[in-house]
């Protein structure tokens, strides 16, 4: 009798795709022990450019195909793996793959935030699978103790360093004290750092992750489009150090709470306490702190991109799609959505803030600063005040207030903007317990 | 047509087993959501204290039973849980359970790290499966993420904290410069420590979860007897100022490492450099740090014990047993083996090494240790001097090594004990890098 075999199929042969040829091919031997079942890469979707890669030249000219319509004709292809990312193609692939019947690995992260719950829903109709560890921060499990080790928890936040470009630009600017141009030229010559960061830079790519976490850990439909978000753009040198002489960090955090069946998802700059472990993760490293109502406190900690890493979550995603194939099982787990669950808008969130203005540097100006704040209920946690400029005769005010709401906080800030004392808002950030 | 339930049995209720007791009930709505089947708790083995309890009050008390021929004889009852603890009669009762063809998960670390291969072996025979997760590291995802997430990867070492009671001990002698029998006495009160401390402070219990983490990572059986293991009972105040001093913590450490088919296993106090995240682990946390050669550096943090950490583990894995027998599918994860494997004597592992020694204070003291070091090329990076007791006369010195074999080291503490100058070898820790 032939033996059975678990036929592979990957898409796309960039980093990440590069990545995972290889340790399909190098380590055969190992995931085939890990399986019980020979692992066979069938065929490699590439478009033309990829051929020229060293990678491609090592490898048997046979695998390669640039026709996706050769690609999925492609006997014995039990699983397909799409290592395009994007939307498009990627999407439209996912979903022929599914509807063929094929288990699909992916670590596409924009695609699962946006069409998780449908590719769900198909991979459920055909009985077969969705794996998408690698989607949110590389090698580091996040999907899988979701929807395995934390199920019998009530989640209640989420905290989470997850993109690896800001947090290496954010511990440069504060440990070199050079500003956010010059941080983000050095991570872009180190690799770190696309041409374009502005999918990092400003925060959509934590939003795409914070979705699929917070989906699995609500068990509810977020969209990235309903997280709240802010980059790290504007933030100043004057910032993190006057960060520092408070006791905080600045970091981009991405944070997903629940209460009340009210979902809170937002990435944006926080000052956090300095002995926080988030505090500590450093460079291009990610950790995601999960509170659950059993559990307490649990920390991910890892490197969250890179061809290495995110391939060792896709191999693990094989291995298991092999796994449930051998067993003959669909994959059991996914988006189940429980009912009545609303995202709660960014208005009425409550956070602690942080407010640096730029004044006149006259007397009565805190007194006016404070009125318009004392008017709102929001009360002051602690203020600097110190000259900013003798020659322009302006002030620097930094503010630390309580916890507050959202929506008093906006309405002071557009008072305070408005008074003739005041120059600047020249920055305004939350701040995390 | 009457709709399959899933059949629960539970083993113990002391503070495991009453932590799963309340998880079960509480939150039975969630599980069988989970599940995609009703959970039910058939049945709860007790010992007759056990029934006092006030949880005991509170349930219905025809679920009791202190008789385990009753409670093995309970129909429909597919998963056992044990959380009884202990040698026997725990390992008794699991194989009985797995004979009976019933799906197994514990928390029962001894029982796992001594018969963890013997009970895999049988519940492959018959069909089921053995579930372990909380046996280390209370609710942190510990043992998933080596047989699922992190199956691709070569492991190369585990660095782990995971004794809740000497690390919280460790934390106060470093923070209030307490010593070992006052920090002892205040985890005793506070409930972290026990009446006969022996199991956690002598670092035995650390080598039962280092044996499983170990058997795992590695693919072969650690035995706990295969860990070398010393203790934190003899470590002092003084210790603790030199290491802030040198830029150090210390820890107990749980280390692994392969390299070679060699594996090297041992659970000791290091020194270990203050500015990495292990040396922030406080209290009664614990962490553990994997080095994967895809993945690189993970690291896992939270709770690593009380009931309701380790409860959210057992119901994560009845989840997961509930899954693969509504799917009709044994557990497919467990210790395979590799051949060929060796555990490492500890003659032959390489560390750096601080030493501390009582010596008379008069010239040429040094020379004769450096002397004694040299002989067995062991090189030192650097040493402090000084007065310890002018009526006494005696000095002390503390050295720290360049990496060296601990078979040299060994042989040089020999000597040193030896020489007529050296009144007392106060300490001997090994640092990790």
């Amino acid at each position: 009798m032939k033996e059975r075999k678990i036929g592979v199929g990957l898409m796309g042969l960039g980093v990440v795709g590069g990545g995972v040829a290889r340790v399909l091919t190098d380590r055969a031997g190992l995931l085939t022990e890990r399986v019980g079942l020979p692992l066979v890469l069938r065929k490699v979707k590439v478009i033309e450019p990829d051929l020229a890669r060293p990678l491609a030249q090592e490898m048997d000219s046979s695998l390669f195909t640039t026709d996706a319509d050769e690609f999925f004709a492609t006997p014995g292809m039990d699983i397909v793996v799409e290592a395009i990312g994007g939307e498009e193609p990627a999407l439209r692939y996912l979903k022929r793959a599914l509807s063929a019947g094929k288990y699909v690995v992916t670590s596409n992260k924009e695609v699962i935030a946006k069409h998780g719950a449908e590719l769900l829903d198909l991979a459920r109709q055909r009985g077969v699978g969705v794996y998408f560890e690698a989607s949110v921060g590389g090698g580091i499990p996040l999907i899988a103790p979701f929807q395995h080790s934390l199920v019998a928890n009530r989640i209640a936040g989420i905290y989470a360093i997850i993109n690896g470009t800001t947090n290496y630009i954010l511990t440069r600017m504060a440990r070199d004290g050079v500003d956010f141009t010059s941080a983000l030229k050095k991570a872009q010559e180190l690799g770190y750092a696309e041409a374009n960061p502005e999918n990092d830079v400003e925060g959509i790519d934590a939003t795409y992750k914070l979705a699929i976490l917070a989906s699995l850990a609500f068990q509810t439909q977020v969209h990235p489009g309903d997280v709240y978000r802010e980059g790290i753009s504007r933030l100043s040198n004057r910032d993190f150090r006057y960060a520092r002489e408070l006791g905080y960090a600045i970091k981009l955090l991405a944070i997903a709470k629940e209460e009340n069946k009210e979902v809170e998802v937002r990435v944006h700059p926080v000052f956090i306490a300095e002995d926080s472990l988030l505090a500590k993760v450093d460079g291009v490293y990610n950790a995601v702190l999960v509170e659950g109502d059993l559990v307490g406190k649990v920390l991910f900690f890892g490197e969250g991109a890179g061809a290495l890493p995110t391939s060792s979550a896709v191999a693990a995603d094989v291995v298991a799609a092999a796994r449930d194939i051998a067993l003959g099982v669909s994959s059991g787990a996914g988006f189940s959505l429980e009912p009545g669950k609303v995202i709660k808008p960014m208005a009425e969130i409550e956070s602690r803030y942080y407010l640096r203005l730029n004044v006149a540097d006259r007397p009565g100006v805190l007194a006016q600063v404070s009125r318009v704040l004392g008017d709102r209920l929001i009360s002051i946690s602690s203020v600097i005040q110190q000259l900013a400029d003798e020659v322009a005769q302006t002030a620097e005010i930094v503010i630390m207030t309580h916890p507050a709401g959202e929506a008093a906080m906006q309405s002071a800030l557009g008072e305070l903007a408005e008074l003739p004392v005041i120059k600047e808002i020249s920055s305004f950030i939350r701040v995390e317990a």
